[in-house]
This record gives structure tokens, C-alpha cells and sequence, in this order.
């Protein structure tokens, strides 16, 4: 029997995506998209690639019947979220995309978003929602926040090795490379094709990037202890994906059988062979994260790179995936397409 | 129960793109794939995007039992593809991607492809594998013949008008753009991401494109007189995605009218809304096909614009379309899987 | 000795390349540059490539002392322009990038660009300024309108063709395909790297693209009757150059001879040998256009294509022959530089 | 007067750099150009965005008259190199664009190329070509190699901080990210559009890049003892441009100060304010180097981004700044074109 699906926020890519995945997701139908600007429109015609499907038309959230509703992904922009989730049903499963509840500390949050948290009891009742490391929490979870799409790459290069103590936590370093999908539908002159196809540049580099809020966060409670990496995003011209270089210090052989281990049964993290590294193009538009490890010419010092789709494992995926969880569906229902390529 | 599946030339992209399909058909098992130069290597060497799927071994075609296959996938270069297929068992249920048994005609096939045909009586058994227009001769066929996938852009544009003889048949210009996927995994100077991104240019222009023999021969028998096109292919900087742009004498909204009740049954052929045009971009990695039509401020003027994914509807998807028909399943099976945008 | 230049408009695009091309020119000296919404800032900080450049910064117009100014391009919006230029000095030499002055008839302009001119003085003075056929009036002018860069691109394709009347002159189609460039530095959504790249699709299609109007003012001017062509647009993931495929109906060497004849001895227009046709990539950031004509399978048809960039010979590249035309320099000054290929 | 250049592998990307800048160099003029597997065929047919220019067609090295030749650049592949240049006249200038005497020891030549030297007495001879700190010694020099376009930008960035000991030595990471045409027009699978658009991977990671000899080399001399760094390339979807993110322990606001000191006079190397991080798209098609640098949060740790063009300022600009240098020339001489944007 098909679960009743709501998606607060479909005009943007992570609604979008969400729709792209549940349309052959075998257990979910949607019974409700809100836009509130595009309020009115079919989906059609803000996405016309939605075109085959038969969905509701787009309204404002004020308009929905959350009594028919068996779980709510909220795909809006952060700061809006906060006050929109805090007056949806108290009872009403909720998968959130936005960053408005991924930190748990309230002065964090103020600190990294640059203003008071609105709802800070919602804040405390979150679960963060890195599916393989909060299965346990999440699958009774009321409401869940999706993690960055930058720190899920992060994390799932890291953490095995943080939680083994097989690195130097004092020295880590993430280069990252990501795809222009991830800044969303937002009209900057920067992401015109005809100024950023061709090029790269580094943004928010020197410590100011966000998800370095979440980085502290999950970094420092694997540890038992304050952790802070050095990140620098990169933006490329290229729509999906993310590539992470991690530079640890440690022994490259161990670090890979520690990620190997970790994962050997995670059905979405696959771990290459030693000295094998992944490429974005081979988990384009797919849930899968790949991640490879290789040492460096002077022992000590190892590269884990980590490779996923931002749209799709670093947010929408990952979303549906906590949600079947909470639905009570098997984790991996509607989630093993295949990735596209070339 | 699960259809066996073979496929043979499973190192190119067409071949590659079945697997991706086939990964979330419900009733096809993957049990024999094979590559000659890659024989003895495995799936996630040859395409590490297929690294999570569990599948056979490449092999050669002579290494594979065909006593246990219920259907083959041909995707051989032409001219190789005849010389197999006719060594292939008698009762074996082939679906062939290349062009060799699309012409019927031994002259034609002579004509545009430099030397004679070394299975003719095969060539005379196989059905034209256009899916909404051969459904009846597809299901009980033996061998049936992919077509080329600018050739299935023109058709899709064309047919219905020139059966209806609503537009004038001795003045009909395609003008197509086709994505470099379509070129398949071959080492040229001008497929380099050096030299063919960012620019494009023609090819094959001035009536010397092979897949103007499938246009001819389905045009004229169509129209019950010999029709020849006027047919100029550009090669864009896109990996996926064919538009043609159809110059047609007759009155546009007749036009429009005409494709629309044609496919208004169909279910990966979508007419848009008069005066609506569409985009390569809103069908990438999908079996849909969009059309648009238009009129000009001239009067008896009027564009088709009809865009599809070469890889998908152009080529495997259509494959696979035909082989569920084949096989007694429903002709959409597996192939519902939403495009991919951004 | 230079000449003093001052750029109106310096923010955009066609403002940017006039001072790429301006910073190799041994002759002009670029005296003033104005942006009216980034007035104060230096151009380093709009355009970081041009940050070796020694310029002068940012101002609004009614800052310069156009006293020492010898001549001005003017590179504002359509609208914009005709309101700024009416109050520049009566005896400025301008070189116009808008469309404001390209239509002669006051009726035209109304007509393709939706509101009355309110210059239709100057309108009148201004020349039309596709150099190569416009020289004799070019050199003495003191207002030059220059064209719109699809209309240069389909002129060069034809106007010789029709002169001579070796063509039909009611069945011609200009299928066109351009670079992104040419939209300038809007921001919308179907320009977005994410958006573009990757696809394509027409715009204003249906005889509706405004440089219409240019080429029935033009073509009929050089026939000495009405001539209409029918005009298709698309829009490609690149983001320099123009490929004009145009079809005629006539003797396709002739077709060639004449085209050939006509630019033997034009520094910037290059007629290839019979039956190669052009590619984008050989031009770009140049400001040649490369020609090359092909025959069909059935005769009497021919194919012309014809590629140049855009933003250099299609606008800013163009304004800088204009402009050295009408400073008594020799018309290829500060012209010479090579495409940039890959 | 113009000084007589010959080319010798004028039919990979750097040879045809480097006709494109001498094409409006003021005083050189090519007088041959080979390629010996091309030999007879025009630069037109080779590369016909260079159709404009009045070339000498291609011929063998055997067949050029160097008595007639002011200075040979030698654009071939490394070990083929070595024996060529071996059996040029001994008092030939040459500028040599392969990695054969770029490493002076003979024993890191063999270490990192695999195969033993057979020019050694020439690799003593060379001066290597980073001239910005080499001036002195490429002046009078016969012989310069040209440096590698990775270990250009990684040393652009960290040669003054090395020198200056204002970081630490023993913890520096470069991870650089590079356009597609440092690979030259190689046929390989991953170099095709359909394969490298749209995604990003590592090579030759794992401390395994042979640009690292030069790094190890020049670094160590500049040190005054052994350095080795960490490097970590990436082929990006981008044809020109190399960004490299250098991770290095020192104090932030030193390091920019340090840079901008050593290059202010430098008329190609720009050191933007700090905080301020250069882009690949400022610098396309020029021969400039942008470098930035930013502090992290973590007091101690700078990261400075240094961009250039792989073919420019990496190889055949850089090779042509060499060459004016060794002909008397002002060194700028040819090189001021701007970059090309958008």
C-alpha cells in the first residue's frame, strides 16, 4: 500500500529530484507539491522534464490537508523552514533538506547562520540525518534533517577513521570539488553557463563555509573531542556531483581497511580497491557513494577521495532513504537506479 | 519469472545503457554479456558506474550458452553484427541495435553502407523496429532491427503528417542536432572534450548520412511513393539528447492536430501544447520522446521540433521497448524511469 | 598617435569585449568607460580578467567630458540607447551595439521591438553597419548602428546569393545556433549553467526572433523586392560562436562560386573550399567568419553554413572595423588575433 | 626585423599555441614548421582555425634549413625530444616544450621517465624556463626547457615562501585541478567528451606525477635541502586552466605579503588582495598568472590558489616569453593578449 507523500517546496532542484525518485518508487504516491510563488502552475511547467507524470498542481502549503498525509519532505530554504516546520501537525513525519536543523547546539546554529533559531525545541527533537551512522534514531524519528551535501562527502570518508583513531584528528584537510546543481535554481551572475562552464574557483574558503558547523558537530562526537578540519569547496563546471580529497595522516593501508570494514555492508557506500580512485561521472543521478584510498610517496600520509551526487545521495536520495526508514519500508526501496553515464 | 537476457557488445554504450536499464526491470536477468577485445574482465573494469550490480563476467560470443538465454541484445558494430547473428541459433529471439538488418532492400543496403549484405535471407525476415508503428509485426518476431536514432527523430516528426498527407512531400527539411554519445566510445580527434566542447559543426551534411536509407525507405512506403528528404546532422557539444528541427509545408495547426491524435495513446510520445517547443534537456536518460509544432509568420509553414535520448528511445530504450513486446510483457515495463534534470 | 575612446554601456558583455580587443590595438586609447549601476567601481572588480589593464574606473555618463573623446561605442540596452545618444554631442562619432538604429523605418522598429522610436531623427542618419557591404557610407558616418549578430551571420551566408539572384528568393531557411554569450549577462533560469549545459532548444521560433526585421529590411534593399526567410533559432551549451545553416534553392556550385567571388579579397570573410563546411571552434574570440557551401543528393538544393563568434565579428569585433573606418585607420587594425582553439 | 622561428610538432595543442601568439608577435616570423607524420599536408588541414594566417606547410625536421633559423621550439614528445634536439646544429637557440631537460640529475631523469637519457651532456647544458627566476641564466642561454604547466602554477605559489622560509617545509599539500588540454590531443577514452564532460577524477595520484621531480628539484634548490611535497592533480571538464589549492603552515597575512613583495614588479604574475581568490575563467587564453591567498580559522594555516593557462603561461607563452629573452626582445613582447571571457 502506497505511503501519502507531501514535498513542501517543489520548485527547486531537491524538490524536483525528489519527484524524479518517487516517480518509480513502488510504495509512495504524492498527494500534495506546494510552491508558494508558482502556486497554480502544474509541475509541467515549472519542470516540463515532469512532464509524463500525473501530479497535483502546485498550491500553497496553507492549502494542504496534512490529515492525509503520511510524511512531509521539506525542501525549503533555511531560516523559511524553521518557521514553516513549527507549525505543521505535531504529529506529522517530516524528512527536512534545509540546513535549519542539521546543528543541535543553538548558539551553532547562530553562529554559522548568522541569527537566532526560531523553533530551538524542533532543533533539540531532530535526528541528523546521516542514514548509515542513525538508523537506530531515525526509523522512529518524527522529524529528521537531511545533512549538507558537502558534509554527508565529508563524513563518509572520516568518520570510520575518526571513530578508529587511525588519523591524526589535528591535520585533516577537505579539498572539494562540487557540482553547480548544489547552489540550486538561485539566478547569480556566477552560475551563468556562459560564466561558469569552463572555469573553476574556490568559494567560501578560510573556515566560513556552513558545513563546517556540521563537520565540528559529528566530527567532535565520533572523537569524544573538539575537531576541526580545514575545507575548501571548490565550485566545477559540472551539474552533479561532489568529489571529496581528504588528506589524513596515518597508514594508507589501514585507513583503507578501516573505510572497507566499515562499509562492507552498507548497500549505497561502495569502497574500491586500494589505490583505486572514484570519478563523480560513475554515481551521476544514483544514490551510490564511492570512495577510494591510496598513499602517498612519504609513509604516513594517505588520500581518501569520495565521490556522490549531491542532488541525489548528498540530499534528495538521501531524504527518501531516512524516509523509509521512518515508513517502515526497506531502506533501499525506489533508491537502486542506476547512475547515468556518459 | 525473470527473462533471461543476453547481450553481445557489451563494452559500448548502447550496451552499457541496456545494463542501466535492465538494473531495474522487474522481469529481465542479466546471464550472459559479452566483449571480444574485453573478454575475461568484469562489468565494473569495462564501466565502474555499473559497479553495483551484481553481473556476469564478460566473455566471448562463442563461450555462451544459448540453450538458457530467451533473448539476445545485439550491439555490435554493422557489418560484424550480420556475420553473428547469422551463426546465431535459428530460434533464438535477437532484438539488434546495429544497422544492419534495418534496410530491406540487398541494393539500398549496398548503397549506403559500401559492400553487400552476407545475410540477406536475414535481412528479409526482420522487422523495422520503430515500436509505435510496427507493434503488430514486433511481437511475434524473431529478429527485429533497431533503428537509427536520427532516424527515429524524423519518424516520430514525420510519419503521422506524411500518412495523412497534410503536408507537401517534395519539400521536407530535417535539420538535426545530435549529442556525441551517438558517435559511441570511439577515439576521434573531433569526440575529444578538447576539440568538441564548446563549438559545433556538421556532419555527414548534404544527403550523404546513412540513416537517410531508413528515412527513404519508411518515408516512401508510408506515403505509397517514393518521398526523399533534405537531411543536415550537427554534432553539439551534449552527451545525450537529438533535436530535429523539421521544415514542413501545410498548415500548422493542422499539423499539430495531426500529431497529437496519433500519439494521443501513446506513452512515451508526448505532442505539447501548439506553439510549445521542446528541449533535449527534459528527456535525458528517459524513453520519452516530445514534439512541438509551430507556424511561421508565412503562411503553409510550419516546424516540428521533435527532441529524444539517443541513448534511451534512440537506441536501448527502444530495445528494450521491442523486447518487452517480444516477450509477452507489457511494452513500458522498465522503462518508466523519469528524465534526469539538471 | 591613439585615438581617445569612451565605452557606454561597460558592464555588459559586448562593453567587456570592446575592451579585450581595445587592450592590443595600437591605436585607441580608451579614455572613459561608464556602467551606470556600478559607477565607482573599478573595471578589475566587474570583469577580473581585465585586471592588467591600466583603465579608467566605472562612471556614469553624465561624468564624461566627451571634448576629449574622439570616438564612443555604446554598448546600452535597446530603449536605453536611443534616449543616451539623442543627448551625446551632435558631432561625436558613436559606433552603436544596440538595436536601436539598425531598422531605417520607423515603422519596422515599432513593429519587432513593441513601442514608437523616439529618436527617429537619428535613426534615419545612421548607418547600417555590416562592413563589408557598407564601407563607402561607414567611413564618413557619425552614427553606425551595428547589427544584430545572428542578422551578420545570415547576411554573410546570402547577401551575395541574392544580389546575383542565383537562389530562389521565397524558399529560403536559416536554421540558426548560437552561443549563450549572446544573451549577455541576464539572469534567468534557462541560462544557468545548470540549466544550459548539456541541451538544446529554439527560441523564438515561429518568425518571431526580432532580427527578422533586420534581415527583410536588408535582404529586400539588396534584391530590390520583398524577401522574407523563414528563421529558427537555438540556443547551445557554448558559450561563443553563431552556425548559420542556411537553405537555398539553386545550383550549389554556383551557389559556391558566387560566395566565393564575392569575398576573394575580404581580410575576414573566408569561403572554404566546395563541399567543407565550417565548425564554430575555428573562430572563436576572432573575428573571422568562415563560409563553406555543399550540395544535395537531389539537385538543386544547396547548403550554406556560415560561422563567426558572436561577440566579436557578430558585435564588438565588428564595432572596432566600423570604428576604424570612420578614424581613417586601416580596417583590420587591432584585428588580426588569431581564433583560440582548443 | 623580424627573427626566424621554426616549429618543430606543430601539430599538437602547444605547437599550435604557439602559432597562435607569434601570428600577432611583432617580431617573429615562422619559416618552417614539422610534423612528421603530417608531413605535405597544409596548418589549415591540421588545424583550420588557424585557415587565415600564410603559413609554410608541414614538413619533416629533415627537410628544414636551419641556417636560415633565428630559434627552434621544439614541441615534441619527451624521449623522442632528447634525440631530435641532439642532432640539431649545435649553435641553434632552442626553446624546448618537452619534460627532456627539465630534471638536470640524470638519475631522477631514469627515476621519473623510466628510461635512461640519451642526450645527457644537453641535460647539463639546459637552463630550466621558469623565467620569472631565471632570467639571468635564459638570456644567454642556448638551450631552455620549459617547465612543466603543473609545476609552473605549483611553484608560482610557493617559490618566494620557500625561499623566505615564512612556511613550514615539511607540510606542504598541493592539490591542483587541470583543464583537459595539458593532455594534448591524445586518443584516449577518458579524454572523450562524452566520458570527461560533466564529471571529475584524480591522476596520478599517490605521489606518482612526474611533475613532481621538477617540484622536488626546484623546491629543494630554493630550500637549500630536501623539500617534497604532496600532489594531488585533477582533470576537471574545462579545456584550459589549471587551479592549484596549496595548503601550507605559516602565517596567512606573511604569506600574501611575502608573494606580493616578490612579484610586484612582475609584469605576468598578479597577486590579488587578500582574501581574494583568482579564477581559471580570468586568465583563458592569456599569459597571465593570478595567485590569492586566505587564512583559515585555524590561526597557522594559509591556503594560497594560483591559476594560470596550461597552454599560455604554462607552455607556449611561457616559451615565447623565453624566447624573447634569448633574442634580445623585450619579454612581454607578443604576450599582452588579454584573456578571453566569457
Amino acid at each position: 500500500m502506497s505511503q501519502k507523500i507531501a514535498i513542501l517546496g517543489a520548485s527547486g532542484y531537491t524538490g524536483a529530484e525528489l519527484v524524479r525518485l518517487i516517480a518509480t518508487h513502488p510504495a509512495m504516491e504524492i498527494v500534495a507539491l506546494s510552491a508558494d510563488r508558482k502556486a497554480g502552475m502544474t509541475m509541467a511547467e515549472v519542470f516540463p522534464f515532469l512532464r509524463h507524470l500525473d501530479l497535483p498542481r502546485l498550491c500553497r502549503i496553507d492549502e494542504i490537508d496534512f490529515s492525509n498525509v503520511d510524511l512531509c519532505f521539506c525542501a525549503l530554504p533555511h531560516a523559511t523552514t524553521q518557521e514553516v516546520i513549527a507549525k505543521l501537525p505535531q504529529d506529522l513525519k517530516i524528512v527536512d533538506l534545509s540546513a535549519d536543523f542539521r546543528l543541535q547546539d543553538v548558539a551553532e546554529y547562530e553562529k554559522w547562520y548568522g541569527q537566532p533559531h526560531a523553533a530551538p525545541d524542533l532543533q533539540t527533537e531532530a535526528v541528523y540525518g546521516l542514514t548509515e551512522f542513525y538508523r537506530a534514531e531515525i526509523a522512529p524519528a518524527r522529524l529528521v534533517a537531511g545533512t549538507g551535501c558537502n558534509a554527508a562527502t565529508g563524513q563518509f570518508a572520516l568518520r570510520p577513521l575518526i571513530a578508529a583513531k587511525v588519523i591524526d584528528l589535528d591535520d585533516i584537510v577537505i579539498d572539494l570539488k562540487a557540482g553547480v546543481s548544489g547552489a540550486g535554481r538561485s539566478l547569480k551572475e556566477n552560475l551563468l553557463h556562459a560564466e561558469l562552464s569552463g572555469g573553476t574557483h574556490t568559494y567560501s574558503a578560510g573556515g566560513r563555509h556552513r558545513h563546517l558547523g556540521e563537520f565540528d558537530q559529528e566530527f567532535s562526537k565520533v572523537a569524544g573531542r573538539p575537531v576541526q578540519v580545514q575545507f575548501t569547496p571548490h565550485l566545477l563546471p559540472m551539474n552533479r556531483g561532489i568529489l571529496a580529497t581528504v588528506y589524513v595522516r596515518g597508514d594508507a593501508k589501514v585507513v583503507h581497511e578501516t573505510l572497507a570494514s566499515a562499509y562492507a555492508d552498507e548497500p549505497f557506500l561502495n569502497v574500491l580497491p586500494f589505490g583505486t580512485l572514484p570519478s563523480t561521472r560513475d554515481i551521476a543521478g544514483s544514490n551510490f557513494c564511492h570512495l577510494g584510498v591510496i598513499g602517498d610517496r612519504k609513509p604516513g600520509l594517505a588520500v581518501v577521495v569520495a565521490v556522490l551526487d549531491n542532488l541525489t545521495k548528498g540530499s534528495s536520495g538521501q531524504a527518501i532513504q531516512n524516509a523509509n526508514l521512518m515508513l517502515g519500508l526497506d531502506e533501499t526501496t525506489g533508491l537502486m537506479l542506476a547512475p547515468i553515464f556518459p
